[in-house]
């Protein structure tokens, strides 16, 4: 528990929330901007900052519950058509609480709700050699 | 596997991949489209469309691993300063290919890259007892 952190102070019930969920690893609760209607976040009740910080045992007790989750949000309401799962690490990725958090937000239609993305198509930016270089240095940080 | 499936025509390897992570039950790849640069997806060996078909066995063997992936990503090129993880689900949450899958889009900058999101601010849109709605409907799908 940090002393600082909304999230941490909420799972201690310092500031109320709207809960969906809890169990003795995990708090699931509605985002106070519900982006659209049944939008969930799920944090970890360990305060751990972003992703990178997940060991394996936290990634067993916290994340292996996304379906879960997805499912309960999808079965809330028969307009929900789809779901966008996200989790934003660094403020670079539009991280705004430093307490890891999985952001749930249902699409009742693709294009005329209160969340967009935008991806360029950059199929034709990078040659088989660019990519070849790119998974390299990934691949250095990995075990196979 | 599904035979009109293109993730699993590359998990077959009847079609190219750049990989930067496979063991028994995951695939990851390079996107195609590199949003930004390294962008990955981590996918289930296994078909399944969505995140609402994992059961608790998939849960574990397959999203257990983002963070490792995650921190691969990150340790690639220090140039990376944040990274949004993302899994969409539907036509309407922009899921285009029909084999779950979770995207790494390492971040450079907030801004000045290919990849944007915007999220409407509904601070004030609903009231306590809207979100009480809400998330009683959710929970009635959640065993506590």
């Amino acid at each position: 528990m940090q002393t600082d952190c909304i999230f941490c102070k909420i799972i201690q019930g310092d500031i109320p929330s709207t809960k969906v969920y809890e169990d003795d690893d995990v708090l699931a609760f509605l985002d106070i901007s519900q982006t659209t209607p049944g939008h969930t976040l799920l944090i970890p009740k360990k305060h751990i900052e972003n992703i990178f910080e997940y060991d394996d045992e936290l990634a067993s007790r916290v994340l292996t519950k996304i379906p879960m989750i997805a499912r309960a949000i999808k079965q809330s309401d028969p307009a929900i058509k789809g779901l966008n799962i996200l989790n934003n690490n660094g403020e670079e990725a539009y991280q705004s609480v430093f307490h890891s958090h999985i952001h749930f937000v249902p699409r009742f239609t693709r294009d005329n709700d209160d969340f967009s993305m935008h991806f360029t198509d950059n199929s034709a930016k990078y040659s088989a050699t660019d990519l070849n270089e790119i998974a390299a240095k990934i691949r250095t940080n990995l075990e196979v």
